[in-house]
């Protein structure tokens, strides 16, 4: 498929520019998300400080904010760096964890949409669905719902509304920047088993993110490195903590070849 | 034995009822703590905000208090979120690392036991006799003193005086609510020299308590679960960076047969 | 050799003696650095609130202080603490990360060298660079230049200036305390595809500076400990998430004779 060709060169290129890819995060995951950066080819930086951010994200090819622990001092951190980010031209990507859990998260993740212009915001279906207002059921920061048919109608009309590009992450994965659309069907349901394995998902599509300006393939790209790591961990080791291991040697040994061979991106 | 059979019956209901488990805990072993919840069966949340807290624990079925690296803001969030789950009816389990160690952990897990009803708190020999108001050996974050017999009537004493479940863990581990006590002789010394065993512990009491109402139990279940957790481990890797990957393999593969076979509880 | 003789029993001596390490670090890596400090066998404690880091720094035998995601909070609590050690006699590390990245960085790292008395400083040749008030190219947190000839005389001459240890890690570390100054070859390329392999080093020269006086031999065995674990480790696996593992293992498992027999130190 021609879109697996592009995508495959989009890794080579990731590992030929190192891009250096400024994560403003939770501490839960953080160093998940700077391991896997490197992993993939990228070059992780996780400065938060409201004094430091505008400085950092000016050296830096992308920006992702994940709002997973949220507090007060980084949320107004997460703006600053974002306006910044706009002014140069440096996309940024919205992990908009847990949103819908608590008026504080969705408030959060309104205002950053609001203040910052996104080039991709990645969640899971009852996170997307809370951004547009829709009803879901949500519970902590894990995936509450399912993805079904509707969805794929979702990802279209919330990327048309807030001209992002929007991929809801499941058991099949979405990605829609208002004209084009996509499912992924690669993944394994260990992804689940593994805190974080969203969050990670982030900063592989903001990692790519540093190297192409077409924000749908950057967030497919992401996507389906995850996914293919994710099977081939899975593999490998079918228990947990051996799993989230082998997730980082996968993303490591990630070649052009093997997306052209395994991907399972259906468009249109 | 009649307790290792109702054990079992609680971690299998972990893995049907997915308990979510809120944890404002220290940003060392935050994510080995998600990762062990999720090992277990449960549903890890981390929330710590002032301005969400006490949202995120009213979706919650239990709420874990660690102060492995309290600050201001988080000990005000940890009292918030504590009281809000008294109102609630929602089980909440202290671990108070390294109390004894500084005065305002002192003062703190003074605090929180005085201003929160508190179903268990978990820690070593050293922190237990903090809270006691006994002398004791402190030193940093890691177990000082060794249990002995006078361990019993120390946890059974303080169980009785703040009416709450007292579990000391060590090499021999001893649980007491006041009227009922025992030891636990489960686990393996290469627990203590990976970071994280005590809170992990903890997380796993407070997933049990997700999904029963009696904290003698979930906090037994805790605790038997990281000891065969441990010896399994150690079965298998005898070197502390492959050790610790393994923790999380073997406490995904417990099983209640497991439980009954291995299992070395002596009540009274 | 007889330095590499000196430097085996040190390592003796962290297993015989268990330094508490205090560390006042980044949340990206501070879980490796508690166990990267366990493997080695030292005991970490990661206190950073305002109103307990005096206390908890005087009951250490070292201080590390690491600006990695350094906040106005805790960049108080760094002098505090180093300022106390200070008094006591404790031995004080600095880790100046990404320093040049941001004006708040090296804004930070110049006030810890002017209000600190420090032991040792140990960063990459960028991070050394700036400290050094010469230009240089910083990228991120990661090591944006490679050590040249130059180096042995940037260490040794701001070694003078500071009146305190320099350790330039990279492909060749260099150390210096301004009369003695030695290279190190030990080590290997996939250190730096894991996050927090410099930390950890910082850790581990913290821990030996726990049972030593001599900072220069604190220095050189963190350093070596770290890159003969990083060639075994990289023995065993090729792949940066298992690898990552290995280096606990073989921290955990170096030995008085591993390092005269493999130890890489050129003095002069």
């Amino acid at each position: 498929m021609e879109i697996l060709q592009t995508i495959s060169t989009l890794l080579t290129q990731v590992r030929e520019q190192t891009p250096l890819v400024h994560q403003i995060t939770n501490y839960v995951t953080v160093n998940d998300c700077a391991n896997i950066t490197l992993a993939l080819g990228g070059s992780p930086v996780m400065a938060d400080d409201l004094q430091e951010v505008e400085e950092m994200v000016s050296l830096a090819s992308s920006l992702v904010l994940n709002i997973g622990t949220l507090n007060s001092r980084t949320i107004y951190s997460m703006i600053r760096a974002g306006q910044k980010a706009n002014t140069m031209g440096i996309p940024v990507i919205l992990d908009p964890v847990g949103v819908g859990a608590t008026q504080l998260r969705t408030d959060t993740a309104q205002q950053i949409i609001r203040e910052v212009k996104l080039a991709i915001i990645r969640g899971n279906l009852s996170e997307i669905k809370t951004l547009a207002g829709l009803e879901t059921v949500t519970r902590g920061v894990d995936a509450g719902e399912a993805v079904g048919s509707d969805a794929e109608e979702l990802a279209y009309d919330l990327a048309q509304q807030l001209h992002t590009v929007i991929a809801i992450t499941g058991a099949t994965d979405i990605i829609s920047d208002g004209v084009r659309s996509c499912r992924i069907t690669n993944g394994h349901p260990m992804l689940a088993r593994v805190t974080g394995t969203g969050c990670m998902t982030t900063a592989l599509i903001g990692t790519y993110s540093g190297v192409t300006p077409d924000a749908y393939l950057a967030a497919i790209a992401g996507i389906l490195s995850m996914g293919i790591a994710g099977e081939n961990a899975y593999a490998d080791a079918q228990t947990p903590g051996s799993f989230r291991v082998r997730i980082f040697d996968e993303i490591a040994t990630l070649t052009p070849t093997v997306f052209q061979q395994r991907g399972k991106i259906y468009e249109g």
